[in-house]
C-alpha cells in the first residue's frame, strides 16, 4: 500500500460573526484528499481531512514543508506492521521530522489536517466507522451516541437580545440541549443581560455555557466570575489567555463552578503546563483541546494519556472543532461530549441528518471513515480535490 | 508616507550540519523587502529582513495572510505619531489583527520577518544606525561594541575531536572568544571528550558553552549537568524541552552554574511562564529569545519589561539568531551580547568586515538601517527582491 497523491486546496471558512477577540469574516481552513492505491468497492481509498475554524487555512506548510516530506519517505515507513494500513503515528512521525521543539502553531494544524485524513484512510480500509477503528486500538466498544452542545451566540449587532434567543431556539428545536454563547466582548453588564435572556431559552442554567475567548485579563476574569457565579451555569471558558497558567489557577481559586479551557493548546507539553500549573480541578473543569489544530489524534492520544495518569478523567473531555473527526474520537475513545456549530462553518460541521441530533445527543454516522461524504455539501467540495 | 511593496521569497539556509534534534540539509528562510514611497540619497527606502534559523522560510503565511492584511491597511495606520516614518507597533497590532490568543509557532517566524524590515525602514528614514534608533526611543545611549559569542560545533562524522578543534581554532584566530557546542546528540562519554577537546582549545571552561538543543529527558539533562558541574563551562543550554519549565526548575536546582533557554520560546505568555515556573536565576542565567522568530523586536521588548519586572537584569538576555537586528538591538538597548555562526547559514549571518570582530565583541555597522547591504554576498540575494 501506498500514498498516490496529496491533493489540497484553501477554502473560505468566511462567517460574519465574531468572538471576543477576532472576526471571522477572512477565515479560511485547508482542505486535504490523501489518495491511496488501496481499492474498496472498486474505486481507491481516498482520506479527506480539514481543519478546524480558527487557525485558517495553511496551505503555504502543506505545500512547502510537509506534503513534500510525506511523498519523500519511504512508502513502507507510513505502514502498519502488516503493511497493509497506514499508521498515523508513523506518519506523524515522519511530518515532524527536523522540525524544532516548542513553537506549537500553525504546523500544527498543517499536521493535524493530514493526521484527519489518515484516520479517513485507515476506518475506510478497515471498512468501519472511524470510531469502531479506533476503540479497536485501544481495546474498547465504541458508544457511537455522544452528547453534543450548540456553540454560537456570537455578537450581533441589530437586536442583540432577540437575536441571540432566536438562534438558541433554533438550536434546541434542531435536537441540542445545551448551547454556548460568547461573552467579553461587551461590557458585563450587557454579557448578564445576554446571559440571563439565554437561560430563559433553555430553561436551566446549566445549559448554557459562556465563552470569553481568552481576552479577559485576570482581574477582569474574577469580575466576571464573580458576576456569573450565582447563576449556576454550565462552565466559563478561556477567562484568560490561554497560556496564562497562573490566571487559570486565580480563577480556579475564585470561582466554584465548572471551568473550561484548552482549545489553544496544541501541543503535549502545552497540556502539561496546563496540568502542572493552571489550578483546575478533575473533579468538575472541563479540557477542550482541538486534535486537527494540535498535531492529530496521535498527539490527542497522548494528551488523554497524560491527563489520565495526572488524575483526569477522559469523560472530562469535550474537544473543539465541531466535525465529524471529534464525534469518532468521542465516541470510539470514550470522552465526554463535542461542540457542534450548527449555524456557522457550514457545511464543515458536517452535521447532515446521518447524525440524528435530538436529545443532546448525536450519532456517528454508521459508514467507513468519518463519513464526510454523507454530508452532500460537504462531499461536493472535497470531491473537488479529486478533478 | 506608505508602503508601496511588500516583496517575499524563500531561499535555501541548507547546511551540512545537525544538531541534537534536527538536519539543516532542507532548512529554508524568508526575505522580504518593504518598499517605501520615502526617498534618502535620491532612492525609495527599502527595509529588508529574513528570519533566523531553524523554523523554515514562512512563504505561504506571507503570502497568504500577512502580507495582504498588510497592504490592505489604511497606510496612516501604521506611521508614529508625527506620520513621517513607520511605527513597528502598529504595524504588529495590524498584522495580529484577526488571529486568536495562543499557537505561538510559525506566525511569529512571519509577523517577526516583517517587523525586522519595518525597523530597517524605520532607521534608513532616521538616517542613522538601528542601534542609535532603538537607544533614542528608550532613553538610552547606544554603545555599538557588542559581546559576541561563535555558535557552531555540530556533530561531524569525519575526525569528530580532530574537526571540531579545528572549527573552534578559526572562531578563535576570527576574533571570537567565547564558543558553543552541540551535545545531546552522542553518548555522554563521547559529549564529555568532545567539551574536553573543546576547552583544549579556547584554554578556559568558561569560554566553552554547551547546547542540547532541548532534546534530553529530565534525567538525562540532570546527569549531564552532574558530568559537566565540576567542568565550569560557560552554559549549559536548552538541557529539557523548551516548554518543560518544571524540567528546568529542576535542573536549576542541580545545577549551580548558569544554565540557558529560550530561543524556542516565541511569545511573552511563554516567557512569562518560564519566569514563573522555570525556576532559573536572574543573578546568573541566560535567557536567549530570538526577536525574529518570536513577532519581532516590538514583543521582544515587552520581553525585556516583563523580565526587569520579574528581577532580571537585560544583561542576562543573549538573544538566538546570528544576525546584524540582533547586533542592534544589543547595542541599543544595553542586552547582554549576541551569538554568531561564523561557519554556518552564510550570508545570513552577515558578519561581514564591517562588524569588526576582535577581543570577542562586534561592531554595528555605521551605516543607516540595519547595515545589511553592507555584507555583499547578503546584498546580492536580498537585491533580486527588487529586480
Amino acid at each position: 500500500m501506498r500514498i498516490v497523491a496529496v491533493r489540497e486546496r484553501t477554502v473560505p471558512l468566511a462567517s460574519p460573526i465574531r468572538n471576543a477577540w477576532i472576526s471571522f469574516a477572512e477565515m479560511t481552513c485547508s482542505i486535504v484528499a490523501v489518495v491511496t492505491d488501496v481499492v474498496r468497492d472498486g474505486r481507491p481509498v481516498v482520506g479527506f481531512g480539514f481543519n478546524s475554524n480558527g487557525r485558517y487555512g495553511q496551505g503555504g506548510l502543506l505545500r512547502e514543508r510537509f506534503i513534500p516530506r510525506l511523498l519523500a519517505a519511504d512508502p513502507r515507513e507510513l505502514l502498519d506492521a502488516g503493511g497493509g494500513n497506514l499508521d498515523p503515528a508513523r506518519l506523524r512521525a515522519c511530518l515532524m521530522r527536523n522540525e524544532k521543539p516548542g513553537g506549537h502553531g500553525e504546523r500544527s494544524v498543517a499536521v493535524g489536517t493530514l493526521d484527519m485524513a489518515a484516520w479517513d484512510v485507515v476506518a475506510k480500509v478497515e471498512g468501519r466507522p472511524l470510531a469502531d477503528a479506533l476503540a479497536a486500538r485501544h481495546g474498547r466498544s465504541a458508544d457511537p451516541s455522544v452528547r453534543v452542545y450548540a456553540a454560537g451566540g456570537y455578537y450581533q449587532t441589530d437586536k442583540p437580545i432577540e437575536s441571540l434567543q432566536a438562534e438558541l431556539r433554533r438550536y434546541l428545536d434542531r435536537g441540542f440541549t445545551t448551547v454556548k454563547m460568547k461573552i467579553g466582548g461587551a461590557p458585563l453588564q450587557e454579557d448578564l443581560a445576554r446571559i440571563e435572556a439565554a437561560i430563559a431559552v433553555t430553561g436551566h442554567p446549566d445549559r448554557v455555557a459562556v465563552d470569553a475567548n481568552g481576552r479577559l485579563s485576570v482581574p477582569d476574569a474574577l469580575a466576571v466570575a464573580r458576576a456569573i457565579e450565582p447563576l449556576g451555569l454550565a462552565w466559563y471558558e478561556e477567562p484568560v489567555d490561554p497560556l496564562d497558567y497562573a490566571g487559570h489557577a486565580e480563577v480556579a481559586r475564585a470561582y466554584d463552578g465548572p471551568l473550561a479551557t484548552g482549545e489553544n493548546l496544541f501541543s503535549v507539553p502545552d497540556v502539561r503546563n496546563l496540568v502542572r500549573h493552571g489550578g483546575l480541578r478533575p473533579d468538575r473543569d472541563l479540557l477542550q483541546m482541538d486534535p486537527v489544530l494540535g498535531y492529530g489524534l496521535v498527539e490527542y492520544v497522548e494528551m488523554i494519556e497524560l491527563l489520565e495518569a495526572s488524575g483526569w478523567n477522559r469523560r472530562s473531555l469535550l474537544p473543539h472543532g465541531g466535525h465529524l473527526l471529534n464525534l469518532h474520537a468521542a465516541a470510539g475513545l470514550g470522552l465526554g461530549g463535542v461542540e457542534a456549530y450548527p449555524e456557522v462553518f457550514e457545511p464543515y460541521g458536517g452535521w447532515g441528518e446521518q447524525c440524528n441530533i435530538a436529545d443532546g445527543r448525536a450519532t456517528v454516522p454508521q459508514v467507513p471513515g468519518l463519513g464526510l461524504e454523507t454530508h452532500p455539501p460537504l462531499r461536493a467540495i472535497l470531491d473537488t480535490l479529486l478533478d
